[in-house]
């Protein structure tokens, strides 16, 4: 049966040519770093560009990478905060038919160059800022032959293969023509955080960036237009900052980098500044955030923040109270999920015709993560590889599958992680959730964090989110303690709020009314911090560590906690 | 270099599935014809059913076509009208492997016949108010084994192999298994209107219709998602209803569909009573629309259609004066461009940051036809195939590639469509039209209706546009006529409003201040309709042939009118 339809590659090069040749006035903003005021810290400088000349230098840059004689496939690392230049690379790289490697900055420079290692990365795009990190990282990783600068520094690096990337940039020629591409080939990689075990690659294709970018732009997941201003408070270093670089460049909307600064005065103040709309980020910048709208309001000079519609919430479980507290200041919080291995938007939290989005039940909804994108399929599956049914109850490991779900790590390591089930491959995300009849996912824990008390399954995470809520309560993780009778019970570990205090009985009265009698924490011990990793996420490892043996200690056990 | 992504395949049963697990209570709303009232005209009834049972009963379908033996890639045709049964098609015929025919119900009974013969159609479904065409059909169809009418007749057709849908759906187990599909595998077709030669089928793919889908979606397109509530007045006959069907269904939308009825008063009433948020059709549609809210307003009992967000409009192009008629009805239209062969979103025309959507130029751009949604790619050429400037003046044919578009049609006919440039395929529009800096595109005319006056062209789109703005003028189309010096020059026919007249000097006195001297049409000749094809457009073919010699005849010829 002839008769069909054209077989047109989804490929990054259409996104670039659709800011050069549609928005190519648009506006892209970025923090950039003055200089230093006498305390150390970064003084911010605004800069702005537009889609027009993003996309000229994002050719240039193409066309400069392949006239050093890289190949299709070649690795092109970058160690840079989110600016207008990381995104020329974003569009750029994958453009010359390369793969654009985004490094996290938060991560030890072992790690560091473990990872450009293993990537076996030919060139690096590194930030001034971090430029002092320059000799060891030469020095560690041999594939590297040149290093390109991301602004100005106080002097020239003087080493070899170490130039100026502005210089090198407007010193090549645009390419001519895109190489010819095949969606499947790969177009970006990123490194899971590797809480266990070594990182490992994730490689993003060009079919499924231009699937993502498509599917989030949508209102019931990111809600991206041409008219919007978005600032991905996301690093661009973490997951394609959710994607959103590419999904607000197919859309034509003006971006706001905010470089280094993540502190909730800057941010406050970009959000208004820059009349923002859509923002995305982790809970902590959010917390933060949070923090000075209160100090503002109470100091009667309230921030203008009536076009913002919508911050969205990822990267680790927003609290039910923190979308309640945004929601006093008149900002609605949505809540999406993914992980580095599904590009990474697997759900989105709206709530469903005929639930009040501010009412108790909207509100209980938009605390979880929600549903599923189109194209994304999630399900869960007991130890025995057995499918569990979606009735809201049913704790299950968390499997996904869709277009933009990894088939495999780079390399070919972690081959555990994959497998078929009724004859199609699926992702096992090593959380533990729930799916209810309409659909919604409700994450519980990670696997490993899962408190396992006389057989029977305790979330930490509930556990957390609802002790987040008392007004004493700054942060709080629940982890697993060793018991005697029960194998783990759980041990809540508090951050008092500036100037409060609370005690064990003040957390197990608090949430007696909410759960049953045997989730109860055995012990809460107070603490200054709660250590984070290098994505903003808790460290709960260090913590089981710190507390081994706790419980034995103190003699807290409680042989009656099973009702 | 391992590490890729799943190669999960873009089939519609991914719609059918999300429907029946994430919105299965959402409900699609029919109306159907209760009977007919004295002078034979049909009574509205309204029927609710929930995306929960059209999955249900498209499973059923879906199982029962293939227990009749149906092989993967056999034709199923639809002669029906917008309703919940033909949704279950839409979805349960290619969730089936099967390929989903719709025909146009307006053609004559022998076209009908014979684009059922090309197709070779094995099983039809037909409206019940069609049911008199059956023998008919089956007679001029032998490829047909199996004919199922959609909703009741008054008695059975007592013929063999002609049976009643809702028993055969209902009769059948729904299908166990979705058979492995390829998504480049076909999932439905329909024919070009074919106003020159034999109508063509376009066979639309399982990717295509899946990226359509969600590329409809974003608010910069058409606005959906699972809070709204969406009216196709488009029929489902007509490029799968510009989609709608599919992408309401991915996104959770409710549906509403209008059946047989199209008339302004039954449209305001179901926009109203269902709370209508986005609703689709052809200018004619509008017309009868914005005549109903005029006569409501004016009678002091106007519409509640505060929920309105967007009326779309295709099809052919809304003249400015449309748009802004609306607006004074406090509805925003939006104009889309697209075709048969293009699935057919090709544009959308919003307006840029920076211009206000009721200011004279957000006017201006919102009556073009706008710019390409994601992964659409629009050209000029001229009559050698050279690519053109797009620079908002020059006049080309408008040629279109994207992975929606044909590539050819079935059985390979009209080969001369499609043409290779710099190493890409097109499909060449037939469509004269300009594209400006920004993107946006204006059609000038078919290629066909083009005048072609003194070597110039002269756009009759553009005249019939300021025409239709004349307080006196209901409908205009203008012709090109023969004329010996300049070889064509324009002739308007003009039906003027209900009670109102209009002469020829009139016209020309309006246009004098719009368009050079050497546009103004010649003569100006009053109708009392204009005739309209199958798809609601204007055929100017019978026009010119009617108005054949006119120039001449008349003496009309105006051998002063190139300035």
């Amino acid at each position: 049966m002839q008769g069909t339809m054209m077989d047109v590659q989804l490929t990054v090069p259409t996104i670039l040519e659709r800011i050069r040749t549609q928005y190519a006035g648009r506006e892209v903003v970025s923090l950039l770093v003055a200089g230093r005021d006498e305390a150390g810290n970064p003084l911010p400088h605004t800069h702005r560009t537009t889609y027009g000349q993003v996309a000229e230098r994002a050719r240039r840059l193409a066309g400069g990478l392949l006239g050093l004689g890289l190949q299709k496939g070649d690795r092109v690392a970058t160690l840079a905060v989110n600016s207008f230049r990381h995104l020329e690379a974003y569009l750029g790289v994958p453009s010359a038919g390369l793969v654009l490697h985004t490094v996290n900055i938060r991560l030890h420079p072992e790690q560091i160059a473990w990872i450009i290692n293993h990537a076996e990365d030919r060139v690096l795009l590194i930030e001034n800022v971090f430029a002092a990190m320059i000799p060891a990282i030469k020095a560690a990783c041999p594939t590297l032959e040149h290093i390109f600068v991301l602004g100005p520094t106080p002097q020239p690096i003087p080493l070899p293969g170490v130039q100026d990337y502005d210089t090198f940039v407007m010193g090549s020629g645009a390419l001519a023509q895109y190489p010819e591409l095949d969606e499947r080939d790969p177009a970006a990689m990123c490194y899971t955080s590797g809480t266990t075990g070594n990182p490992k690659g994730v490689v993003y294709t060009h079919r499924s960036t231009l699937l993502h970018s498509i599917v989030s732009a949508p209102k019931d997941a990111l809600n991206v237009g041409e008219q919007d201003t978005v600032l991905p408070i996301v690093p661009m270093f973490h997951v394609n900052a959710w994607g959103l670089p590419y999904t607000c460049a197919m859309y034509g909307a003006k971006q706001v980098y905010a470089g280094v600064f993540s502190d909730g005065r800057t941010v406050a103040r970009l959000l208004q500044d820059e009349a923002v709309t859509i923002t995305a980020g982790v809970p902590t910048i959010w917390m933060g955030l949070l923090g000075e709208l209160d100090r503002a309001a109470g100091a009667g000079e309230p921030y203008a923040l009536s076009g913002l519609e919508r911050l969205v919430v990822g990267g680790s479980a927003a609290p039910e109270a923190m979308i309640r507290a945004f929601e006093r200041h008149g900002l609605t919080m949505l809540q999406a999920w993914g992980m580095t291995e599904t590009h990474p938007l697997g759900t989105a939290s709206g709530v469903p015709v005929g639930v009040a989005a501010q009412s108790d039940e909207g509100f209980g909804l938009r605390a979880k993560q929600g549903r599923a994108v189109p194209l994304i399929e999630l399900g869960l599956i007991d130890d025995d590889g057995q499918k569990l049914p979606h009735d809201g109850k049913t704790m299950g490991r968390l499997i996904i599958r869709g277009p933009w779900v990894a088939s495999s790590y780079f390399k070919g390591e972690g081959q555990d992680n994959f497998f078929p089930l009724d004859g199609q491959g699926w992702f096992d995300t090593g959380d533990i959730a729930t799916l209810d009849e309409r659909g919604y996912m409700h994450i519980q824990d990670r696997a490993k964090d899962l408190i396992k008390s006389g057989g029977e399954w305790i979330s930490s995470v509930d556990l957390e989110n609802a002790i987040m809520a008392h007004p004493a309560v700054a942060q709080c993780a629940v982890i697993a303690m060793d018991d005697p009778k029960w194998d783990e019970r759980p041990l809540a570990v508090v951050v008092p709020r500036e100037g409060q205090s609370v005690s064990h009985e003040d957390i197990r009265d608090f949430l007696a009314p909410k759960f049953a009698r045997w989730w109860l924490p055995d012990a809460t011990v107070t603490a200054t911090n709660i250590p984070i990793g290098a994505t903003g996420k808790f460290l709960k490892r260090e913590l089981r560590e710190q507390y081994r043996g706790y419980g034995q200690a103190q003699g807290v056990s409680t042989p009656e906690a099973r009702e």
